[in-house]
């Protein structure tokens, strides 16, 4: 992807916060997160599918979910002071479509992380949520050795 | 990418209903739309910014922009009958998730086409709508040639 000139300002004084405060990058990974995670959904529950059905499902992933995985990767630095859920999801948000732009991982690598990640019946709404919260997570976790340090 | 396996069940009897219709097809597709849309939007407010100003933003595109893009490109066929404004906006998202699933385009590709396809000032709402519109029906005449003939 050659979009890098996307990020020109950002990169002149790349932080933490400048990336996770970044409204429009928000916007952006609003729907690269939800993306991935329909079709990784998609893989997992086809995968999984007992009578090898194919299933095909689009799902928005709740503000409460990347606020969770973002406190759980430990990258609450990211966001502005006292950050509200709605806040910390952006960050998460803004996060990775940096991470996309950027070309520090694909959008096939994040889908399968994210597919590897999901355990359980996610047709239960609280394993699901639990689960998403994890896979989430871990992709924070992979990502943030791409990210600046302070 | 090597998602072909969601589409196993379609490619056994692959026609334009069975494409247009699918269901979870267009849940998958009305992210692809709005993100590449949203990049597409992006690189054309960055390149056409007078002071250089980097844009990104992100944008729903309207399911009426999508229903008439399906009949400029004179692709009502891969609707239901009597489908409604709805019905064809879900038709078109599906059939770009069936092109980007297939490999026949990639995302990248798809960007680039439309932002190369939008024309004039995107700020002024009507014609970012006449513009947008132009940029999708661009697209699905491109595709038309990877999708099965009836």
């Amino acid at each position: 992807m050659a979009y890098n000139f996307l990020l020109k300002d950002l990169n002149l004084n790349l932080t933490q916060k400048s990336i996770g405060t970044d409204k429009g990058l928000a916007k952006i990974g609003d729907g690269v997160v939800n993306l991935t995670y329909s079709v990784a959904k998609s893989m997992y529950l086809t995968r999984n599918n007992k009578n090898n059905k194919i299933i095909r499902t689009g799902k928005k992933v709740s503000k409460t979910i990347l606020a969770e995985a973002l406190k759980d990767a430990n990258m609450k630095s990211f966001s502005r002071n006292r950050a509200n859920a709605h806040d910390l999801a952006d960050t998460v948000e803004a996060i990775i479509a940096y991470i996309w732009f950027s070309e520090k991982m694909a959008m096939e690598e994040m889908i399968n992380l994210l597919a590897d990640s999901l355990t359980g019946d996610l047709y239960i709404r609280h394993i699901e949520i639990e689960s998403a919260k994890i896979a989430f997570t871990k992709l924070l976790n992979h990502i943030k050795k791409y990210l600046p340090e302070n």
